[in-house]
């Protein structure tokens, strides 16, 4: 039996496929095929358009894929979300959909683009959003390079944005977000009511899961005498016990957790005022509550 | 007063500059930008996707533009064609709209489309044809890696080939050929009944139909007794008359003619033969008859 | 005292500096030179085509090299093997020389190769090859491309493969494997005899080959209440028993062992289930049993 | 408030962003942009060319920057040193300042520079040199390939080298060393006396060297028989006790310490012998005594 | 006897490599050598940053060389202009040096930078600008990247701008024009005064101009009827007479004649109105008035 | 009927692509195919290693092909010499087969080579060499890199070289010549005596003869008063006569020729001394004397 997976061709390819990676899967794909082979013979992998990946699923070609909330909606799929996967190109930020227009419009509120023409990759999801706004208006599919179409072409977009530096590079102000998006691992609705699929496809959820979390992550580890142990634990982040063990042919133990990457910074300095010696950080591959 | 040009961005860019250049028209645009500069003030250049520029020129956003009659037809754009500009990237062939199924399938005719998926990312035109065959199927939108969706996700695909090897690659085999497409330059009708656009497109039209025709032509010039002249003109392709001018201090006289490159490489030999000296042929930038 | 060592120049460089950084040993060298340096005075390094290099191993110009079992034996060198090395550029599998064929040709197993011409890089293997099979064929130095001289210019090849798929994509059949071949660390005999060098190279070995075997392991660590560590216990593989670690101030112990990479994708709610918590997978560098 | 940062643009860029990513500190620049994003917002940082920082560090347009002592000195800038950091492009040597003559040149020693002709990027630290030896000479200031410049152009130069090779390359002799220099991290007199400022430097100073302390340096761990512990105690560098834990359910202990990398393969050998089973090496990302 | 000529290293080597090229000097240079061979003889070039070429040609270490007027005037360099060469990387405009300030700065005019900081890459030409303006401030060195140093470590920058897009995109503006500025081909004055340094000086003058005249122009011909051809001569740039031969066996003409490229676009149209048929376009390599 | 064509793939392939395309033969290959496509029926191009060329040609497997004499030599092929083609990679001299030894060596003389190890990729030569020298050596085949063999792993090598930079980089002294060596096109002895294969064969070299001998030269045309073409014609060139013809409405006369580029650079200040004016320089693809 084998659960049928469709990943993202193209700009996210390689960040999947590193995930992935990192959770256990290798992944491998000559230059122009679709078809990787993958080190899990319970899993068969297609990589086609993120667009498309929400319609197959919905449709039964393929039991689950990945693909942005925003292309869930767009085709309208009614699927299961199974895990919400964060691990964009550049930041670890959700991506937004806005609707933007001409720094020096009129336009300044959702309720001006009545009437107007709007350049967008995401026809459905905009047509919605305005109807849901009580706005009557003109959207057209746009195949590529919508930021650039204000005020030339029409006079607003809905476009995908990260950071919005492409927004304001091109001039634009956004008067409205229409959705947040994340990368999300969902199911088809039947693929779900089969107990090894679902098995499957849950444990796929808690490896990739472990693997993101091991990014912020760090390992710390270092030795501290007894007597200053309790000094060392109130510094050490709450949320979690810390493994400590007694060593041998000495009073001192040894103190072992896991944090956030970007709690280590603060916290060296405090654990050596508190006595603790030779500190080392190492690197995590996955991390499981 | 100036004429408004959809160039289309992309694969084909690069060979369009390359076109205008040799047309003489300097395009220079920065690397993110849609907007390039253009050395000739009557113009204003817009970048675009070659599909959507058939629109826009048929809502009067702009007066002219460069796209294939794929799209042309896809955009159902009531335009006016102006030229027929065949540059592709790799040959100079014209590309087809082509209906393929998979090497094993059981579809052997249009006719057996009935009821199937069909993948393309020419809908309208492909919905069009069917429905002119008188054929019900079901056509959806492909956001690319068209050829690698049979058998896995469609029965068939509607796609664009230049030489088919990429629809044997795939194991594909073609049955039905939809359209023909080259690149057309096309203008607005309302532009076209300016004077002065029309009489600018023309212009234009002139000078890269001249640019193109260069490129398969080449010109020779020989020295020839003046009793061989005869034989050599006997053996120069008919067509047009060589110009023949008399040498100053001899009885020889100077043949010089433009031909097909392809030409060349059987008339050397029989100039030769024919008496033909001291042979050049010599690269030419624009052929005008 | 000095070991000197030949390594592979060209697509294995890359793949064999990384192996022996992770050994410990820093190669670094100039673009074309041949003469890395190597941060360890008592190794001297020289690049080599793999091909050549057992041959000056046999000669006792090198004391060991790295380099496959096949161009061990078209040398016909007579080397100590010291060590078997799988650490291929795509796959870790072992290499093949095959016999192939056109697929619709006549050809169907080694006997029909009677009077036939047969292209390939390795000439005395695969002669040797066909005269312990009774066959008597003519066999040709390829400098290359051997792979699309079947059927135009020789009957059959004998190439070597990795996964089989360029012997497809020329739509060639395999009629027979001549050998499997890996990497192998061989050394001169009479530097084997010297116990200095047999020491260096048994240490190299060591390292070697505990880089190699950690490419597929991991370390894994987790918490256990006391009473669970028997569940626990009987999930982790039976192979090695794991570090177990009582904590301090707590009944709970922490439990930790090696594993291979892709035992953890079904280990890991394995462990769950059985109660351990704070799971984490850590990368590994050298793994000596 | 804000710690202001100068961090050198060009060929040590990369190190330096990957230094400080292993130190907890992601930067993240626009290809063209000066001013990165760093994800402490205590920090701002500047990119700028090596050259210049120090400069603005003593002018106190920067509190503190990253800069080679050789343009500390250049400038003349009058800084405390914070840290040293050897971490350059290709080797953890330091950098030296030489003066260099062809190799068949009449100079000898730094005393036959009088009256000569010498290039330098390091117009400053020069001029100072020579005049400390009591030799007077015309020192010009090179704008680069200074190298190339003896003999046609210069009598000498005083160039930067790491490994020399450079230097050889060019048929070049050196005749002293002005100067040995490494990167510091360097701080404004008045930023220093600022007590925030002060301890956020030295918190950084302690992350960016016990990155780079982490980089030469290994976690080692094995299992021990408890009766052979001596042995394997005798073995390992004496420096710092190694981490000795008990383990249930056995007389086995648990040792685990840090050392140098170049270290291991001596010692995995010997740990071997003295009973030492299951070693693992693992990485390290942070080292702090 | 060789003229000892330099060269610019670096973004217009290339440039200065194809315009040498089509005045019929073959240059070749190793990856990192700074001696080109060049098939000439009499030439013996040395590459050279163009900032050092004026001070070494002004020493007579080099006979002549090519550089830009600002860098001439830098060093202050006493020399022979023998051309001006027009051939800049993306444009053929002069380049020009300005005084720049922040957008949003309160210095509006030259006299405004009274006690201010300036940084430049050209110090004593900025120096002297400044104090011809009655304006005394302090002008620091730049080592690059200079645009991006206002308004965080100085007031205004001197800095060197093609067509202004890079001070724009620093949102900088503009407020005082220093000079304008062409790549020089310029001569030591001692060398000028040997008749045959001169003279090959002026060949080699003769021969640069004439390849980069030939750029802008093309070659047209055409054949016309011999009632027609006052008409196309009136058509024609009266600037030179066209080459006019009578063709044998006919009474027409073919015109011949050069102009420039960007005149052919009008020209066509009228020519074929005018009755010219056959009308051809070549390019040239050199032309020489 | 088919002309069967082997040409070099790899370092002498794009070079090839560009000499047959100026002959007006259009040559297309996929990325990793052997088989072209050419713009010509009677041809059937299959791509080669260079060194297994003539031996294919030899057997009568391919009509005809591009190698150089080393290889037809080393291949002992009794093949046609139909053409000799002088273009290489960098420059056009003719490759020289060498025999070199270490700068220190001992070995003076090809006498010296007594009992010697020779390391080569063409063993037959060189050993063919040394037996009509008298000289009994052991010659061994070099997979490559074989200029760094010496002096560590053998006492000489055999190895081509163009330039001889190579040779003295790798501080290698030349002892002997064996060879030169050009590009032959070649043909098999029965193809030769097939009338149509001939006439063929006889074709295409005229076809590349005339591109290659374009290379070197290049069109000029001049106008020149009537009373001053006895000057001209006496600075052009000798070997062929100029073509003169007579403008029309004037007494001036235009004078046209082909010479080769490197004349042109001391012709033109003399044409113009003598009277020419409007000399224009223009690029051949083809001449054919």
């Amino acid at each position: 039996m084998k659960l049928r997976l469709g990943l993202p061709k193209g700009s996210l390819q390689e960040a999947t496929f590193q995930l992935f990676k990192q959770a256990g899967f290798e992944l491998t794909v000559r230059s122009r095929s679709y078809f990787p082979t993958i080190n899990d013979p319970e899993l068969e992998v297609v990589l086609m358009r993120a667009q498309e990946i929400p319609r197959y699923v919905n449709d039964g070609v393929l039991d689950a894929g990945l693909s942005g909330l925003d292309w869930i909606m767009e085709n309208e799929a009614d699927v299961v979300e199974v895990a919400d996967l964060i691990y964009a190109k550049n930041t670890s930020n959700p991506i937004r959909l806005v609707i933007a227009v001409a720094n020096d419009s009129d336009i300044k509120t959702v309720a001006d683009l009545k009437g107007k023409r709007i350049a967008t990759e995401l026809v459905r999801v905009t047509e919605k959003y305005l109807k849901s706004n009580g706005v009557d208006a003109y959207v057209e599919y746009s195949y590529g390079a919508t930021e650039v179409k204000v005020p030339h072409l029409v006079d607003a977009i809905a476009d995908i944005t990260e950071t919005g530096s492409s927004i304001k590079a091109n001039n634009l102000r956004i008067i409205a977000t229409v959705l947040q998006s994340t990368t999300k691992l969902h199911a088809n609705r039947n693929a779900w009511k089969d107990p090894w699929k679902k098995e499957k496809l849950q444990n796929l959820s808690v490896l990739l899961q472990g693997a993101l979390r091991a990014r912020s992550k760090v390992g710390l580890k270092m030795n501290v005498p007894g007597d200053k142990l309790a000094n060392i634990l109130e510094v050490l982040p709450a949320m979690k016990q810390p493994t400590i063990s007694q060593l041998v042919q000495s009073d001192w133990v040894a103190v072992e957790t896991i944090l956030e990457e970007i709690q280590v910074r603060d916290l060296i300095p405090a654990l050596k005022r508190g006595g603790a010696q030779d500190i080392i950080e190492y690197p995590l591959s996955k991390v499981i509550p």
